[in-house]
């Protein structure tokens, strides 16, 4: 088999409505890019109709140039009463610009009586006039019968007519909504298949988890013929989210020989379901399938034991064909070659067999322990394996650094109070500032003593904050990371730091933000490292 | 229908094999009797043969008098060239002395002859042995053969002959284990039907969640005749985690009416599931099917529409049926009608069309405006309409806050010190606290303080603390909101603040956290409120 399979991400349509879920304008560009980078076919972007934010975002992200898929606005089909010109949301969706436009229409007879409060009749009308009004601007049209399941329950030939009002409309493709996430296996294979039998465009399949079958319930559609899958990346959505796509891919295209996305992409997979998670601030579930940190994590005796003598005794497929990695939760024997091309990439003259190269990895892993996390930051883990080697002078000293937050003084709002005392090869500069609180307050006070030093310093400001608590359990004794990335205007870097303390955590991304600049700045005047 | 199906728990061995999760004897024997009170007939309570601190608690377990469940004690078969009474193994679990012994055998001849490093013949010998001996003995005895799918692909007269060997030493029940967690569907009905079909024990199915499908894997085999379901109730375990009983029981129940649990117990779902999460300190994801916080939780407005409507518009099941709750989330996507609904849970009185409720609404728009969000976070929200309707009088007034921290001193790692001065009612009291951070300093020192006031402050405490960036371009000087969820044990709150400064934010989130315990208490004690 080797049927292509169209993938649909919702992330930042369906998955925003998922429960503290609220992505920037930033962050949706972001997530565009790295779906395209991951090659779905379609990337449903928002619901211009209903949030005004979502207006701003479609103004900027036509001057993306995506490789790979193609945008859609999300809207439902035109009010009863109105024409779709004279609609105000199919309006919104129009100025959205998008190549590809999702409407939706009711697929249970139910809602439209209760909900939309209209004639079976009209709402057929809704939906082809609808469809056809979009077709007629020049628009790829997908149909979302909502509720087509429960609908087709209530009332089979009912759904199916609203299948077909949108096919005479023109749609391009018909997709089948589980919207309440509560079918069966059997239901969804059995009326899918009626579908694909029925009309001669795409059948689509939209899945919800609520009975925790929306993976499944997916692949019983596409097994009864469905080609097009609708789906968030890390299963975020309303309630109970949408059918994981980073799940769905996988398994199909793995298990089956389906084509959802470019064979080199899956290998890419667990980095692009990590970055959406992060930018979600919705960390994955260790546990998530394939994806997940302990996805392919062994624990007990005998299956570390079996791995050992052949990694497919508890394994389903190889982690690294989705960009994961194996790990051994008791014997921690994983990633040195990975570590090892990392180390050397700094020091290139490094053997890896000598006692350095080893003692860098065991201080990784001690690292690793304490929650840093390199990827993404490292500047962080050039400066950590330098000074490891000795072949690091700091740049500065760091001998005092005070901070006094006077939490119920409100004088215009800034609080904190920040002291530093440094000391530059024996010179010592004292400086304070007042800042939006400590960690503003830190970095005014540590940039202002070591411009005297160094004035390339003036350049540099800070770009993005972030922080991370990792065992949230532990409540405000939990060990926090903070990201801080930097630019001086041309390049930009990320440095990371960790502690149970915050202000601490964010102190050492602070003070690795500005060794790196001036590391990069003196190696380029001077001489190439080692 | 209503045919009986036999829930199986694995939390305490299948669940001990997930990432960070160690349960102590204590935490065991809770989760035992949680497990019994729900109803589930089967509790596999752990290892005696490969870890000794389950023989502890096999000792201390016979003590409990339990209403519904057997307990099951797991091991392997004898090893090859030993009789079974010979094993040591073997000898571990008759120690344990459980009325139910689970026996798993190899089902895949890859792993007898790769991994066991014996013949296919003396493997079925092993089992047929193996599954005799402890029929003697007087026990149940379940046969689990493991990687019993994989072994059928790859030899399925080979799978079946071990089941075949159980069945000869007298097994009471027969396991089909889908242990790597990748099988279809499709192949788990097939299967199953096949073994149904060949023997007269009670077929049983144990599905791993590698490729997202343990759960529709489990109904799958259940609808071709197993009658024996295992999993673990909120799903972990190793790697991806085991079948989620959390959803499998409530999806077998209500939508296809066969009989898992006493009905009764259905109803204890929610809290049972949240129980051992936290006794196993794995907080369940908030999305998890119908147990999880997210489950019943309605964001986009047109849902939200249509659940005041009719609540089957947006919900597969009945909240309740589950022990579960409906919640109506605020955000840009929701409308007045949701935010009036909530003002009037608060103040039933308030007529939604006067002055107060149009102040409280601009003041609500306002707050999101800053950052906050209370979705997730009503008792915040709660706070803030008696705070603005004068209706509430506070607790405690916090006085003075001070918060010092020396990054440069590392004495034992704790460089945070807070001071506190709150004034209830005339009389102050002045404490100080170090701390992990800065915001576990401020946490302990303002309870303290509390504590001689409202000794109900000692159950009171924190269980989980986040932190998300809006503005993360604004680097250090961003705006930050923080969410702190509490609990005194019984009831678990969650509460935000929101601030350019983490800790100003941190503390009112803290504070509001506290006042609205104080409240709950008080309100329970003396009056409702209005």
């Amino acid at each position: 088999m080797n049927r292509e399979i169209a993938v649909f991400d919702s992330t930042l349509r369906d998955g925003a409505q998922g429960e503290s879920v609220s992505f920037s304008v930033s962050d949706k560009l972001k997530i565009v890019e790295i779906l395209d980078d991951l090659g779905v076919a379609y990337i449903e972007a928002g619901n211009p109709g209903s949030n005004p934010k979502d207006m701003e975002f479609f103004s900027r992200v036509s001057g993306l140039r995506l490789k790979n898929a193609r945008l859609a606005a999300f809207g439902s089909t035109r009010r009863s009463g109105k024409t779709a010109a004279e609609d105000e949301n199919v309006r919104s969706m129009l100025r959205a610009e998008t190549p590809v436009a999702v409407i939706f229409g009711k697929g249970w007879d139910f809602h439209v009586t209760k909900v939309l409060k209209t004639t079976l009749e009209e709402n057929l009308n809704m939906i082809r006039d609808t469809v056809a009004f979009f077709k007629k601007e020049g628009r790829e049209v997908i149909f979302d019968a909502e509720h087509f399941f429960d609908g087709a329950r209530a009332n089979e030939e009912y759904a199916f007519q609203t299948l077909r009002a949108a096919a005479e409309g023109g749609a391009d493709g018909l997709v089948l909504c589980d919207t309440n996430g509560g079918s069966y296996p059997f239901e969804i294979f059995e009326l899918t298949k009626k579908a694909v039998g029925r009309f001669a465009v795409p059948i689509g399949i939209h899945c919800h988890n609520d009975d925790g079958m929306a993976v499944a319930n997916s692949v019983m559609a596409v097994e009864a013929g469905a080609s097009h899958i609708q789906g968030t990346l890390t299963g975020i959505g309303e309630r109970c989210g949408n059918a994981n796509l980073s799940s769905l891919i996988p398994t199909l295209q793995l298990k089956r020989s389906y084509s959802c996305i470019p064979g080199e992409c899956l290998r890419r997979l667990t980095e692009a379901a990590r970055l959406v998670a992060e930018l979600a601030n919705m960390p994955l579930p260790s546990s998530m399938p394939y994806v997940g940190l302990s996805a392919f994590a062994h624990k007990g005796g005998m299956h570390i034991d079996g791995v050992l003598k052949d990694t497919r005794t508890f394994e389903h497929v190889e982690p690294k064909s989705v960009g994961n990695e194996r790990r051994f939760l008791m014997s921690e024997v994983s990633g040195r070659s990975t570590v090892l091309a990392k180390i050397r990439k700094i020091c290139p003259d490094l053997d890896k067999e000598s006692p350095e190269a080893k003692e860098i990895i065991d201080l990784l892993k001690d690292m690793e322990h304490k929650g840093y996390q390199y990827e993404g930051a490292e500047p962080s883990f050039e400066l950590l394996v330098r000074r490891h080697l000795g072949k690091y002078k700091p740049f500065f000293d760091l001998e005092k650094s005070t901070i006094i937050e006077d939490l119920t003084s409100r004088n215009g709002g800034r609080s904190s109070l920040a002291t530093i005392v440094v000391n530059v090869e024996g010179e010592r500069r004292i400086s304070a500032a007042e800042g939006d609180g400590p960690v503003n307050a830190l970095d005014c006070a540590l940039r202002r003593a070591l411009e005297t030093f160094y004035p390339e310093l003036g350049r540099v400001h800070l770009t993005d904050y972030k922080v991370r608590v990792l065992n949230p359990e532990e409540a405000t004794a939990a060990r926090v990371r903070v990201w801080i990335e930097s630019t001086d205007g041309t390049d930009v870097w990320t440095t990371v730091g960790v502690s149970t303390d915050i202000l601490e955590a964010s102190g050492r991304a602070l003070t690795d933000a500005i060794e790196y600049k001036l590391l990069k700045t003196i190696e380029r005047k001077f001489k190439p490292f080692i």
